[in-house]
């Protein structure tokens, strides 16, 4: 490991450094990102863009693989909460908040020709299976009814990440609609808790 | 009213004709739907289209109107409904099944450069307000909690819709999904009941 060369260093920070950026820039949104200010922002040549991610929907794919990995990487830190509940909630919450800048580089993505199933999809089956992880955990441990399966919940968690990414909804807004959506996971025939989302 | 001439009557049910196949062709999304195809399935000629509907973006804008027109008139119907509860719930179920149709036809429209808010963004409102009404009767009948309001609940009805148009949702998971949200609206404190959706 220590012997790999300087420029192999060079070339593995250069692409961290790029898809960064492009996390960023595509990220936003709108129609004026591009490579070009990419290559810009992140200090390297287009050139060096192109060697690294040859085609723009390359590029866009390593970056949604890199956010479904990361946010993958964070469900799987909370597979041994204490709280299994409070970390599924947390963790849908989260997912929702994080949605606008992830559904925006899809659609570039899907825009820039990427719309073979390809390894964005695969690490997007990986987030899923952690989020089904997750809901099984708060079920055994009665923070979610036993009568819910993914599919449903998982609908659920891309239909409130849609809205709160394309309707511009309130912070205060989005809330309050996670809270009836958790309200309506919760175990039957108790006196619901007060979720704190 | 009865002196109007043949050629008015024939323009009125050609632009009526129009309209329907539109919203027939629009409506299944698509990037091969055009203003051809609904001249050709309408039974007119091109210039007959372009006579009613200056542009595309005027066509779908129209289709997008006499849609939410509509399903506004189906919400109204219901306003004095013996069960204001179950015509609430059903009502939402009827708007997130036949949400598909309408997002294309909404992103066919934004493809086509009509993207002001218009005659549809005010149309987008009347059935908005209606909606409304029917969480106000529901929620004065017991049926829905009193402490949600119109902005969290017609969120949910845009990401529960988008949810099903966009990713090709089973009709079961979709109807379990709903079942979530509706026990999430049900009041507190209830032993919930089973809704039939």
């Amino acid at each position: 490991m220590g012997s790999s060369r300087p420029q192999r260093a060079d070339a593995r920070t250069n692409r961290e450094r790029i898809l960064n950026v492009a996390e960023e820039v595509f990220g936003k949104g709108g129609q004026s990102a591009s490579t070009e200010e990419v290559a810009r922002l992140a200090n390297v040549g287009i050139a060096t863009v192109f060697r690294h991610f040859p085609t723009k929907a390359a590029l866009l794919e390593a970056v949604l693989v890199q956010r479904f990995d990361r946010l993958r990487a964070q469900a799987e830190t909370l597979f041994h909460a204490t709280d299994p509940g409070t970390a599924f909630f947390d963790f849908f919450s989260h997912l929702v908040a994080d949605a606008a800048g992830k559904i925006a580089i899809g659609e570039a993505l899907l825009e820039a020709g990427g719309d073979n199933p390809g390894d964005a999809a695969q690490a997007s089956d990986g987030l899923r299976r952690a989020v089904g992880a997750l809901l099984q955990h708060a079920q055994r441990a009665g923070a979610v009814r036993d009568d819910v399966e993914l599919p449903e919940v998982y609908a659920l968690l891309v239909a409130t990440s849609r809205a709160s990414a394309h309707t511009h909804l309130k912070e205060e807004v989005r809330d309050r609609m996670l809270a009836i959506v958790f309200d309506g996971l919760a175990p039957l025939r108790n006196s619901r808790p007060q979720l704190k989302i």
